[in-house]
């Protein structure tokens, strides 16, 4: 069977288009298809490159390409609908609807979904990851009362790259801490989180699976030993049962859900400037 | 004029379904819309949550709620769609025309866009998110063979928030180097760079706009001053000139758009596990 290709057509970044695209293809997952973004199709010209693009596509695929188009502008989207693909447009779909719901008629205006269109919560997004980056693994303990969420977990449970997301995605302001050996023992800086308890959230793992993780990164090492792993997780979840503190397993779960699930169970605002 | 709620109702991470809200929300961006994301709606009875939470809006805001789902599954979708809400269904509207042309059924199952479907893929996320944070700001020069790309600009032009991006979103392996005023006169580090021409790509700014930016970080500071802001960016893209490379105006440009400008014009591959 020839492979198919998909193209993510867009006036703009193609975050909007790929994301879509994406979701609705992963429903055909026994296909194997080729993907292609297009952004900044933002002018005739480009228009028709994209045509002549998806077009030859065909040619060499001998099957038409699928295209997920989020073109706002009419013109535009009318010239790219007249390629050979199969042509999927989200604001087609959907805007005409929502026009005579609100009783009004759309800006039809380009990159707004993914531009800086509201500039404070965009610079809120650039903060939150600023902060996040100083206060990832357990540095600047004096700023967690600047924290929205404070995460804690074991070395490798999810921690650094969920408060990354959460910060460029929510603008939410999240630090984390970590559990470390030495931190069960000497309970040094793990004697000051019940004062930050009501922004703690703690990420566990099965044992098995960090094994792994650590064994990738530190083959053969005590760091990812069985008995080191075991350890930690234990120490770790009788810690969150002591201090109360609500917690998730992160072993199958992608940095998305994980980050959705802390938004959820917190009650966190979701500062979305996109 | 009442205000409008906007519910995102998914049975997963509602991250697809955000994406897809607002997006076309943006489009109407003279209302004043109340934005309500609803996560893991995955059982009967959550779905039955839903409709309540959506009824109860109604009554309380006076004007029926818009409700974009991303229900997978028909009987959850089903029992959503008999809120009062205004119901707008993503696998609705495109589902059935996908298998049509691809002449198979889809897979109907949840949490495909945001899960870990492919493991490779979204280890390669977390792990070139773990080289942004160790190849960030002119630290471990000597895994630039390693990068992908190698972004250069002068202080609070981009360059963190984008390496971020293009590793949490893209897989894409990230460093960054900073062009400092000591930099510029000793030429320690920067004479480095050539060797690694093919993977550099500058970031600049308007002298105003970063003036702003440093202004609000460090208020009075030299470094924020307009000599020093205009003395940097004259140096930094007279160094883009010179080693030919590749470089984008990041004044008006969120994080998305620096990062799919950068794709587009490297033509570094997407490595999406979403």
């Amino acid at each position: 069977m020839s492979q198919r290709t998909v193209f993510f057509v867009s006036d703009h970044s193609g975050v909007t288009a790929e994301t879509l695209g994406h979701s609705l293809m992963t429903q055909f997952d026994s296909l194997d298809f080729r993907k292609v973004t297009v952004p900044f199709v933002s002018d005739l010209d480009k228009a028709r490159q994209t045509v002549r693009m998806i077009n030859l596509t065909e040619d060499a695929d001998g099957v038409r390409p699928i295209v997920f188009s989020t073109l706002v502008k009419q013109e535009i989207r009318d010239i790219v609908r007249e390629s050979s693909g199969f042509f999927l447009d989200f604001f087609d779909s959907f805007l005409a609807p929502l026009e005579k719901e609100l009783d009004m008629t759309s800006a039809l205006a380009t990159g707004r979904a993914h531009g800086i269109t509201d500039a404070q919560l965009y610079d809120l997004r650039i903060e939150a990851t600023n902060f996040a980056l100083t206060h990832d693994d357990g540095t600047n303990l004096g700023g967690y009362d600047q924290a929205d969420v404070i995460l804690v977990g074991v070395s490798r449970s999810g921690k650094t790259p969920t408060c990354l997301y959460l910060a460029l995605q929510y603008g939410v302001y999240a630090a984390n801490f970590p559990l470390t050996e030495d931190e069960f023992e000497s309970r040094g800086h793990i004697s000051t989180l019940p004062k930050h308890r009501a922004r703690l959230f703690g990420l566990t793992i099965e044992p098995m699976r960090l094994e792994e993780i650590r064994g990738e990164r530190r083959p053969g090492s005590q760091y990812a030993s069985s008995q080191q792993v075991g350890f930690e997780v234990r120490q770790a979840e009788a810690l969150f049962r002591k201090l109360g503190i609500p917690h998730l397993d992160t072993t199958r779960m992608s940095i998305e859900e994980i980050a959705s699930r802390i938004l959820d169970e917190t009650g966190l605002e979701r500062r979305t400037s996109q």
